[in-house]
């Protein structure tokens, strides 16, 4: 197993991305990675660590980057030798099995797409974000990758999460619920409405119908499908509130004295537990599904941690072969053949 | 100042609602309200409140109430003398000056919508909720009456909710957000950014460009722009996401031992004052703004408490004529001239 890491990605990079890696390979002792990424930095790094001679971890230079800022098509247009594209090139050439990208989302979507191309049967690709929820974990998807979803792409979407689930969550049969405004199968936009009666068509999924935005940290169904804008918006805003109300209760514990000093002292590991399990780094990026070959999202602020965790899924994802099992999905569905509205 | 109130409406009618409108009276000495529903049941509760013959609350029997799981337009074919149209109609004719409606939001719109139609240029009303934000209050609209929304119908929100913050936040000049997946002008979906050029071009708002999910609870602006199908799934996951983490930190806490136990009751009273910052009820209701006349939308599990605070806020908007400034703004603008791709 050989993971290819854009060691460059993101707003801590290298040092974070590297130090991940070295944690990831130390922990598995089956596990390769490659960095890419500039060799003289990633290389001082390696060297402080003592593992510029692990024969596990090999340097593949790449001369630039794509930050976070640049406009994703352009970038890759202009800058061939960036880490996340020559990263991608080596799972295209079969030398690695997976990639590993953090930092700008919108150039790794697109370096997968260009690099490794589709699935045949998937229109776009989509990211399948693993939310924390009160009894375990719900993948939301599209996080992002598409903002303007079709029914086709929302059905693909559903196919797809449900392979995940599978494998990440361990059920044999994930619930796969469609978001929307209403739990009737009349309530919803356009596309929502649309959508609905080819999700119920699927043979592969178990389809529960609509779900509505409390269900996600609620945890009512295993997979949550829509549209990317929308993921998009629902993820960072769970970002920004559970950032609010942390700050919200320091100042309020600040301002409350010295008893609720002591008593938030005494809270603190019961609270801790909490933070880990809504700690997004745990969970260690989000799948690209859809694309040829395993591709691994992570945020743009990730540190070691989130690498490492991230390394693990992806080698998992590669040992249980989710191409092949979204290939058989499509192939059994024969979704691309459904008459969808454009 | 007479408000007219649907007693029948939501999950705590009409005990509820004619609690808080009792509340709202005591409290205002010059608010009078009209309850709109069953009048032996309304009739029973004044009773045990010795309020059966204050001459500021009258009784207006409708025979009628729709549930909340009923399909709007067909429940107000049907149901002719449904509580929320009757309500309606007596600001219609003039007898009541705005409606508080609890209840099934759905039909609440489609009753406004039929009973005091549009004001001239606003092509589709929007719900515009108040979100407590770190540092006080962001208006959220559309949170749920539009759900697939044309550039024309986000620009037509963005004149209005900022209008609705001139009143609410006392600011001359409320900033303006677009909700969108990234920062610049070049993000979100299809919408959004047809909308992004009309906003620019607006010359009595504050627009401030575009923002994101996190932006929300940070409250980087006073009023988000977004479509109602997205402004009511960021809702209801906000609403699930705070049932999930109290559910999370109480079994944290019931978990962790006598400790844990001990400090959450020292850390207790300075954590209620956040609730009460972050509870909905605070707020009392959310404003259908677009329609001809001031009509408050309340959650269907609305209690005394957001009731109150909804007539409140009702009488509020009628004495700083929020109609007229609607209009207004509308008029100088000139939005409905724009050419919108459709």
């Amino acid at each position: 197993m050989k993971i290819a890491v854009d060691a460059m990605g993101g707003d801590f990079a290298p040092l974070e991305i590297v130090l991940g890696s070295i944690e990831a390979i130390r922990e598995n002792p089956h596990m390769e990675v490659v960095l890419v990424g500039d060799e003289q930095q990633i290389f001082t790094i390696l060297k402080e660590n003592n593992e510029q001679k692990n024969p596990r971890i090999t340097v593949h230079h790449a001369s630039e980057v794509i930050g976070m800022d640049e406009h994703p098509a352009q970038a890759l247009r202009k800058k061939k030798d960036a880490s996340v594209v020559v990263a991608t090139a080596l799972v295209k050439d079969k030398q690695c099995d997976a990639v590993i990208a953090p930092g700008s989302t919108g150039a790794a979507v697109a370096a997968a797409l260009f690099g490794l191309g589709r699935i045949k049967g998937i229109d776009r690709p989509t990211i399948a974000t693993p939310i924390p929820t009160v009894n375990g974990v719900t993948v939301m998807l599209d996080s992002g990758a598409n903002a303007n979803s079709k029914p086709k792409h929302l059905v693909q979407g559903a196919l797809m999460g449900s392979e995940y689930a599978k494998l990440l969550l361990g059920k044999a049969n994930p619930t796969v619920g469609l978001l929307s405004i209403g739990e009737e199968a009349s309530k919803g936009n356009e596309v929502v409405l649309a959508t609905y009666p080819f999700l119920k068509k699927l043979k592969t999924i178990s389809f529960y119908g609509n779900v509505e935005g409390r269900d996600i940290p609620k945890g009512t169904v295993d997979v949550v499908v829509c549209d990317g804008f929308v993921g998009n918006v629902v993820l960072k805003f769970a970002e920004g509130l559970v950032t609010a109300v942390t700050q919200l209760v320091k100042d309020g514990i600040m301002a409350g004295g010295i008893f609720a000093k002591l008593g938030a002292l005494l809270v603190k590991p019961a609270i801790k537990k909490i933070g880990k399990r809504l700690d997004h780094t745990e969970n260690g990026g989000a799948p690209l599904l859809g694309v040829n070959g395993v591709f691994i999202i992570c945020h743009g602020s990730s540190k070691a941690k989130e690498i490492k965790t991230a390394i693990n899924i992806a080698g998992d994802l590669v040992d249980r072969k989710i191409i092949e099992h979204i290939q058989k999905t499509i192939e059994v569905e024969g979704a691309f053949k459904y008459e969808y509205d454009e």
